[in-house]
């Protein structure tokens, strides 16, 4: 799956990924009311609005970039329904060509990661069936838990060709509080960092490996060092956009072949209808401002590599 | 709700709580038989089965312990039908008078921890509307990324009334291989407890905290140094049973008033028909079975601390 990626990131020329997460308060007024008028203010209702809402951006970017990344949390506080739409949206998204990473961030002793596996990223036995449920192309893993969590990921990725990426240092403004701390004089982030590296050895693409790793745009100068540890390692960054992070900072994040990392933008793309820069579109045209969004994005990036 | 949870232990006398993580291979034939002909070997199908397998036990075992602990991934495995099992299951828990402790490992970025809270433990806006999505009495969290991936949830157990238990020392082989890692010459986990406690005193109900922590029962040392740092929190301790875990060992995870610890047993419970010491219930009796592994457990947890 990491080929496939790769090659839609140079099809693209932009190493973006979109994230879906959509808050209500991001949904213009005309979807939610639509959705309202159908099923009544409902988790069903809210639900069908981030269904419609996801639905228009996804149809307005999915020319442009490689890869979607719903944030299953933004599905989840809605149930059962919301969760119907993580499904649906993630089901669109591939229709449309798109590699969709779940993020998800599960993770849990060795049987139970291998069922979170099995549901997002495998296959499950039923009697003499066999069925993938939320069928992701990537999933986001979190290694508190050590080795014996993230192994059943890997032996899904070999056998379904799929990939996941590593939680190492987050975008977060507390990540530090326990991923920096030192351990023989280096923070607990590099020694994720090398378990990322030794897992993705048995998980090799052609190029690069099915096991990446989560590294915060906030955090250039760890994803410097994090860059020379995992060398193989797809880098997904967050934090770009909304949280602070700029093109500029990113350029760490890549290798000198231009590649080995994908940018992640959520708000900073899905509500650009709501920042002043791009007021003009208004509410009826929010998908258009997604997409110019992106389109500026990928020159921001674009200017930062070539600048390094 | 940790009040509650105390008030029920010490009404039913079992610091015990019955891990609700169903497996196919666990749910005697006839209860599969039955689904599968009504749904058909689909994900639907292994849902019913769940369900039908969980309500055998829940009816079992309601009146001798306070608690359940459904593992979400085993649900999430059979998609939205899985997921529609795991609500209909803690639903009826509560109904029957369990607290439900929801098995979910979740954590993320502020915002996106905000969402996980609301949708486990608080409640979500609709419009004018609010709605509690899967409204668990106490969830899991993964604190790999910090104080502000924790705090949205302590905030929902301020406001609602709700607990949560932290992952502190996993019950796993691999658990120290981050978790373990010497910082200043302590060990992460140790850190992770002195957090616990921190964020514990700002949710205390009568007398522990409704801030919990997850100590596996296959680590009894670092129990016995993590009941002493975090002293107001209650442990939730996995592992005992089919991971290894002796009645013998959990004695350091309770305080002296006989309280602070919850021992949880899933297979050992759940699938006791499978046993040999339980194979005279006979598939038929599964249920039967499982409540004597309740009453087992709870001499053999009773004994331990008798002879402490």
């Amino acid at each position: 799956m990491i080929d496939t990626l790769i090659q839609k990131i140079q099809e693209t020329g932009s190493p973006i990924v979109v994230g879906l997460d959509p808050m209500l308060k991001f949904i213009p007024e005309h979807i939610l009311r639509a959705a309202f008028e159908q099923y009544g203010e409902t988790l069903q209702g809210a639900a069908e609005a981030v269904w419609q809402y996801n639905k228009g951006i996804v149809d307005a970017v999915c020319d442009l970039v490689p890869a979607v990344k719903p944030q299953i949390a933004m599905y989840e506080q809605f149930g059962i329904d919301g969760l119907a739409a993580f499904q649906k949206t993630a089901d669109y998204c591939k229709e449309k060509g798109l590699v969709v990473i779940g993020d998800i961030k599960r993770g849990d002793i060795g049987s139970t990661s291998e069922a979170y596996a099995a549901a997002h990223l495998g296959k499950v036995n039923v009697g003499t069936h066999r069925y993938a449920a939320f069928d992701e192309d990537f999933a986001t893993v979190n290694p508190y838990m050590g080795a014996d969590s993230v192994k059943p990921f890997l032996k899904v990725c070999q056998e379904e060709n799929k990939g996941i990426f590593v939680l190492v240092k987050t975008s977060n403004p507390s990540s530090g509080e326990f991923q920096d701390r030192l351990i023989g004089g280096r923070p607990l982030y590099e020694l994720v960092g090398e378990k990322v590296a030794e897992w993705g050895a048995s998980c090799m693409g052609s190029s690069y490996s099915q096991v990446g790793a989560v590294v915060g745009a906030t955090y250039p100068e760890q994803g410097k060092i994090l860059r020379r540890i995992m060398p193989k390692a797809y880098i997904l960054v967050p934090g770009y956009g909304a949280q602070g992070g700029k093109g500029a900072d990113l350029v760490h994040f890549f290798n000198d072949d231009g590649l080995g990392a994908i940018i992640n933008s959520s708000r900073g793309i899905i509500a650009a209808w709501q920042q002043e820069k791009y007021a003009a579109f208004g509410a009826a045209r929010y998908a258009e401002a997604s997409r110019q969004a992106v389109l500026d994005m990928r020159e921001d990036i674009a200017q930062a590599l070539a600048n390094r």
